[in-house]
């Protein structure tokens, strides 16, 4: 059989990372830019167009037996299914919005089949053709980081929705009452269990008290919390109880038969997976919960280049 | 082109209805019966298989040239989607879980493709082949009754998750401190805004006050707020703000083309569409809310039983 690889990409808003990717997921070569501070909208497609260049000149020289079958790219903010535009991005990379990746990266390189969607959908493909979702038809992913990150699979298949902004599952609300989020809805999940709103609700809960010196931020928390402190433990019980309450929603909605977790938070505690499995079974129908398991993601930064090389392998 | 019918069947708790409907959706005949109360489960396939039988045998004698094309039925609870089982049923029926309804009809009438799912999702199906969702790929359905259910269409199929649960959106949480839901979560969005929700909420504020007439039960605030009574504007904010928020998670988490409301608490109050169109717009952000749209469901009591028929033309 022929030797084949793909190109992936990992666009973020702090680097653009690039691999090619062989057909069962092994990185054959990888480097990483930062993302340009200026101008990053036309910086980022100039660093993209040059790196794939770059990559496939390499790829010329080194391996020349090899096929390049495609480039698959994923990106933060919210692309476009139709044309893989950037339908929308927060101000992480200023101007983002609008710019068309996939038409400029054809353009280039009318040759290559290119494949562009966001971060967290090409995550759940790197679950799917190479992690927990490898047997799975039906599985949700949840990416506890910065932000909440999600994706939906289904039959087999990304939800993508009517332009391809479905899976922002940081963006149910768990509480109608609760502070207003940058989204427009109150008491997103992402304000009590992400890095940020893990922040935001320890500024909260000592504003008129000691603050032990742990209680800075998310990693400060987790640590305090695995170490048995009490003060910690108080604090993860809301941190537990809004993200259960949101996960029971999910496997209500979509009656999943995993929820894959990820995200940099679950990787600094690993004894957070239980905590959440509990957590969520406990506010789940008994007939739902029988169906479901809470499984970890792949680990590590070179997920998201391998997810992005993996829609080649899906698509053609 | 030959004529063509298929049966439709939708079990509730209450009753069975019947109904020979065409490739159009129109209703050809139809009757109702009530749902046996003595030993439900076994009574309803008594009447289930009986109504068929004699649906079929009318059909022959007064409809000749009428080809029947297949069986479909809606059903209360959750339906396996392998087997066409129950797969849970609330005790509304009780001992109804487990009842193997696909395989019971199909032993009966051998010649007719059978299809069994649950009535929110055969609902869906009516919308996608008869009313708003004709020229929908993605949308969602939301009834407001008794309690709340859901269906989740996604790229023209419905999603039916491992085994056919999904869509009960219903238990999404809006209050992870709310009161308990039956379900295992807390301040399910069913707790807020079906018409056990609403009864709920209407005993909790009036509990140390002075009750007005109409604070009996939702048709009563649903009354007085088109009347413009001022405490019953004020306990829908509250009904409003909680699905609002439910439904802009909705939103986020399926970036669908339209979410479709039915259900009696809607049929009975024709304002209350766009008041839940702004109070989910308000929480849903620009580039979502774009495009989305707020459709009313086909009315009546006959969209379950063309929902149900609706699987025939829907899967052979």
């Amino acid at each position: 059989m022929e030797a084949e690889a793909a190109i992936g990409v990992d666009i973020g808003g702090t680097s653009l990372k690039f691999a090619a990717v062989d057909r069962e997921g092994r990185v054959l070569r990888h480097w990483t830019r930062p993302t340009p501070a200026i101008d990053p909208s036309e910086g980022i497609m100039r660093e993209l167009l040059a790196g794939i260049d770059k990559l496939l000149a390499e790829l010329k020289e080194e391996a020349p037996e090899l096929r390049v079958a495609g480039i698959g790219i994923g990106s933060a903010g919210q692309i476009h299914k139709r044309d893989g535009s950037v339908a929308f991005a927060v101000d992480t990379i200023p101007g983002y919005t609008g710019t068309p990746i996939k038409a400029r990266v054809e353009e280039r390189f009318p040759e290559l089949p290119t494949f562009v969607d966001n971060d967290v959908n090409v995550l759940a493909l790197a679950e799917k053709h190479y992690g927990a979702g490898r047997e799975l038809q039906d599985f949700v992913c949840v990416a506890l980081g910065t932000g909440i990150g999600g994706a939906i699979v289904q039959g087999g298949r990304l939800v993508h929705g009517v332009y391809g902004g479905a899976g922002e599952l940081g963006h149910l609300s768990v509480d109608f009452n609760g502070p207003r989020c940058s989204c427009g809805n109150y008491g997103c999940i992402e304000l009590y269990a992400s890095g940020t709103g893990i922040e935001r609700l320890l500024k909260e809960r000592f504003e008129n008290a000691a603050k032990p010196a742990w209680a800075l931020n998310a990693a400060g928390l987790l640590n305090a919390w695995q170490s048995g402190d009490a003060l910690a433990g108080e604090a993860m019980d809301v941190v537990l109880a809004a993200l259960g309450s949101a996960l029971a929603g999910v496997v209500h909605a979509l009656n999943p038969e995993a929820i894959v977790l990820g995200g940099g938070i679950v990787e600094k505690a690993p004894a957070l997976l239980a905590a959440i499995e509990d957590a969520t079974r406990s506010r789940t129908s008994p007939v739902m919960w029988k169906h479901v398991r809470l499984l970890p993601a792949i680990a590590g930064s070179r997920a998201g280049v391998i997810g992005a090389a993996a829609q080649v392998w899906q698509y053609t």
